[in-house]
């Protein structure tokens, strides 16, 4: 056996017994039905070590990240997700316990929201290790929900609270700012683990299919998709400050740094549901929500128009210095 | 616009017009209909400069190739190229020119082998500009072509010829022994040009489904290839060295230096198909080979046992020194 087929045999076929087309990872493709009457949608993201990880983070948090970013892109198209193809590229041959963990992670994530690897390569080349993963989703014919359906006078509604990850992320770098935040050292370590697991909201996903206009995941920062939204969709938005959902954790960083709320406007990462919801639907939205022990919130109001007007507590508009993360 | 979007919009997509389902690269993912009574297969491969192409390539060469590498896989399975989503990674802003060349050689791909571009990402981290391709393609409910399927008595198949694209590689890079080979300027650049530009047989994959009971596509070289087909089966094989079809060029090679033999049994590259056919099934497999105008070769049996036996002109198995390429 080659040192590509041990990686493959010994640590990632494993993750592939649940699913009888993967064929053990064992030949060159593998294999799907898609049932009558369903749709199936299709995501890619790669995560590279020291764009969207730090090289001595747990592997079993890489192997979570690298699959729950790609399950957020279906959960926010109200997808059921499926199966996935991973791709990996190592400078170096990987350390066997450092793959163990890292497939362990994976193989959390694989519970946690319901799909299994069915196939992708291993390979060596310099450069930062990187993980890219395709990842497959149901939904039934014609019932993806798409990013450029919001129209005027929809409710946008976020789920969970914003600004974790970003906060998260400052603890994870040691930024000079975090020393004077106000937090016990259980918090911080609760933001930070935001950051590592993102853990998108699968319940949400017949939700949105059953009440949402639009809807996308905020990986970049809520100012930054929503505009992205509002752009397909041909709108503006408004969005109300003081209506932002924060954690109990994020609110004392607040209290005590006001600044901090780029993180909440503009921080990535968060990984959870925008959604733009028809007025009379907002009802059933949040009742269905609930009912799936989801929580969200309504944070303003597509308007015709462009652009993305943020609404102080004062009312009057925001300036905001800082709009998400991009790649290039 | 931010860069990663002008990069998507500006050059990609254009390739993705013809599939309604991938939203012009504009939503978090793509979505398609797959018809009643067909199977989904999928495959996923990247490509890295300095690894499988080199940093001077012709941009155009290094798209198709990503592109071709992937297809390789589903014609090997009988499957129907369709759709495919691209990660890419650069370690700067890919210059505009270099992007728009790259673009028209996944463009010709794409026409070629009758797929679309749906989706993918765009990133910016060190090391080399690398190129991960998740491709789908469809076959009728039940008929993909695996590599475990061989039996004792299969005749083995290849299409083609082999070696041209491994004797490619060595011309492309300068190997000193180059210089000796009785070559002319114009064969030289065709072998080079079968390295650069792989062409998988996209005319057999209604041939593999019909007629073939194992099937692969010869990516790390004949022997390694050959060897995990008879693995998978639990059978072994032998193949005849007189029998490799070989391009006039590589005959000419390998008379005035016979060691190059190495090349068409254990050179990569080549992207072609390997088939184990029942013996029942030889006449109608070659026949329809004819019929979609590729040449194929009867060049050994499989066997019970295990291991991959070369027999060389005079009857005596050959010892080889290589085995193909493996990643690691």
């Amino acid at each position: 056996m080659t040192g590509e087929e041990a990686i493959i045999q010994g640590a990632l076929a494993p993750l592939s017994s649940g699913f009888p087309g993967a064929l053990g990872l064992k030949d060159d493709a593998a294999v799907m039905a898609v049932p009558a009457g369903q749709d199936l949608v299709v995501t890619m993201d790669a995560i590279a070590q020291g764009v969207h990880f730090f090289a001595d983070d747990a592997p079993a948090d890489i192997g979570w990240k690298a699959l729950a970013v790609n399950v957020s892109d279906l959960i926010a198209k109200g997808a059921t997700p499926h199966a996935y193809l991973m791709s990996l590229a190592f400078p170096s041959a990987p350390d066997p316990e450092w793959l163990a963990r890292f497939a362990e992670g994976l193989g959390q994530a694989q519970s946690e929201f319901g799909l299994h690897l069915i196939g992708g390569d291993t390979s060596r080349r310099p450069g930062p290790v990187s993980i890219t993963i395709t990842a497959l989703g149901l939904v039934p014919e014609g019932s993806m929900v798409k990013r450029g359906g919001a129209r005027p006078g929809d409710h946008i509604f976020v789920s969970s609270t914003l600004g974790n990850a970003a906060l998260g992320l400052k603890l994870r770098a040691n930024a000079p700012e975090t020393k004077m935040w106000p937090l016990e050292a259980h918090e911080r370590t609760a933001l930070i683990r935001r950051y590592l697991r993102p853990t998108p909201q699968l319940g949400l996903v017949p939700v949105l299919r059953a009440h949402a206009r639009a809807a996308m995941d905020i990986s970049d920062g809520l100012i930054k998709d929503l505009g992205r939204m509002t752009e397909l969709s041909g709108v503006g938005a408004e969005i109300y400050a003081n209506r932002l959902p924060l954690s109990a954790t994020v609110a004392k960083v607040l209290a005590a740094h006001p600044g901090e709320i780029v993180a909440v406007v503009a921080g990535g990462d968060d990984y959870e549901v925008l959604a733009a919801v028809a007025g009379d639907q907002v009802a059933a939205f949040e009742d269905a929500a609930a009912t799936a022990f989801v929580a969200v919130t309504q944070i303003g109001h597509i308007r015709a128009g462009t652009g993305v007007l943020v609404i102080g507590a004062g009312g009057q508009p925001m300036q905001l210095t800082q709009s998400g993360y991009d790649h290039f």
